[in-house]
C-alpha cells in the first residue's frame, strides 16, 4: 500500500499537532507517512483564505484552542514571538535533506516543528535552522545553505504546485489512498478510516 | 449547572451532523443544552471570511467530507438543491416558539434540521416551514406568519448580537461552562471536557 500523504506547512500550530501523531496512527495498520512541507500561503493565494491568526475572534480562539489541545495530546506547546512565520527555509531543507536520505529528512522534520511549537525558537533563522539540523546528526551548516540552492527552490515550487493539483489547501491535510482529511481534529477519522478500510 | 450552549446555522451541514449528537452526548454527563440558532453571515461580516462552499478546494472537500461524516455517524444527509440558503425566517420561528414552549422549539430545530438536511426541503420557503412547524404539533401557519414579525425580526437581531458579542464565529460553536469548541470534529473533545472537567 502507498504511504499516507501528510501536508503541513512548518508555521501551523495544527500541523504540528498532528505531526505528533500521525506516524503511530499510521504505524498501527502498518502503514508509513509521507511528510511532505508546504506553504499554506500558497492555497491561500487560491482560496482567498486568510490564516486564522490574523482573523478577528478565529485568533482568540486559536490562542486558546491549540494550547488546550497539545495538552489534551500530552505535547509540549510554546508559541513563539516570531509565531506566525513564513516556513520556506525549514520547508526547502527538508527536501534537500530528503533527497539524501530521507529517514534523516522526516527526524529533520519533527524536529524543526518541535523547536518552533515545543520550544518557541524562531526556525526561519538560519543559525535556529542550523541547530536542528545538527541535532537529527546531518551538517546543520551545509543544510543551512542548501536552502538558499537555486536547483532546492525549484524543487519546492514543484512540491507546493504538487499540493495544490492535488486540491491540498490546509494544514494538516492527509490523503489516505486519495482519501482527503482536513485538520488535526480529523485524526481519530483518519484511524477509523485505516482500521475499517473506509465507510 | 448551566446549560451547554449549541450555536449552529440552519444552514451549515456541520451544525447539522453536530445536532444529531450533542443532546446525547449532554444527556450523558446530565446536561441540558440550550439551542441557539444564529446567522454565521453575521460573524462572517467581523472575520472576513466566506462560506466554505463558496469558496474554490473548500467546496470540493466539503461535497466529500460531509456526505462521509454524516455515514460514519449513521444519520440521513441529502443536500437539497436549494442549499445554501439564508435561514433567517427557520432561526426566528424558533425563537418565536422559544417564547411559547421551550420543548417545542427545540423540536422543532431538530425537525428543521432534518428537513433541510436530512431530507433536501427548501426550509427557507414558507410551506416548507409550515409543514415543518406542523410536524412539530405547532401551528404551522402561525409559525410561519411569526417569523415575519417585527418583534420576532428585533429578537433575533438581538440574538445574532449577543452570540457575536460572546466571540461565536462558527456553526457549530459549544460553549460548556464558557469553554468554547468549533466544529462538528470537535464533539470529542466536548465529551471529554464534560467526562473529565477540563485539561
Amino acid at each position: 500500500m502507498s504511504a499516507i500523504e501528510f501536508y503541513f506547512d512548518f508555521s501551523s500550530p495544527y500541523g504540528y499537532l498532528a505531526s505528533t501523531q500521525i506516524d503511530d496512527i499510521a504505524a498501527r495498520y502498518g502503514r508509513t507517512v509521507e511528510w511532505c512541507p508546504y506553504l499554506v500561503g500558497t492555497a491561500m493565494k487560491a482560496t482567498g483564505h486568510q490564516p486564522m491568526v490574523n482573523t478577528p475572534m478565529f485568533r482568540d480562539y486559536v490562542l486558546v484552542d491549540v494550547p488546550r489541545f497539545a495538552r489534551l495530546l500530552g505535547v509540549p506547546f510554546k508559541l513563539a514571538d516570531s509565531f506566525p512565520l513564513v516556513a520556506t527555509a525549514a520547508s526547502r531543507a527538508y527536501y534537500w535533506l530528503q533527497g539524501q536520505d530521507p529517514e534523516r529528512a522526516h527526524a529533520f522534520a519533527k524536529a524543526a516543528y518541535h523547536a518552533f511549537f515545543g520550544e518557541g525558537k524562531d526556525i526561519s533563522k538560519v543559525d535556529e535552522l542550523q541547530a536542528v539540523g545538527d541535532s537529527c546528526g546531518t551538517d546543520g551548516k551545509r543544510l543551512a545553505e542548501a536552502a538558499r540552492d537555486q536547483a532546492v527552490k525549484d524543487l519546492f515550487k514543484q512540491k507546493n504546485d504538487a499540493a495544490l493539483a492535488k486540491g491540498v489547501f490546509g494544514s494538516p491535510y492527509i490523503l489516505v489512498d486519495g482519501e482527503p482529511f482536513w485538520g488535526a481534529d480529523r485524526l481519530y477519522q483518519v484511524e477509523k478510516w485505516l482500521e475499517t478500510g473506509g465507510w
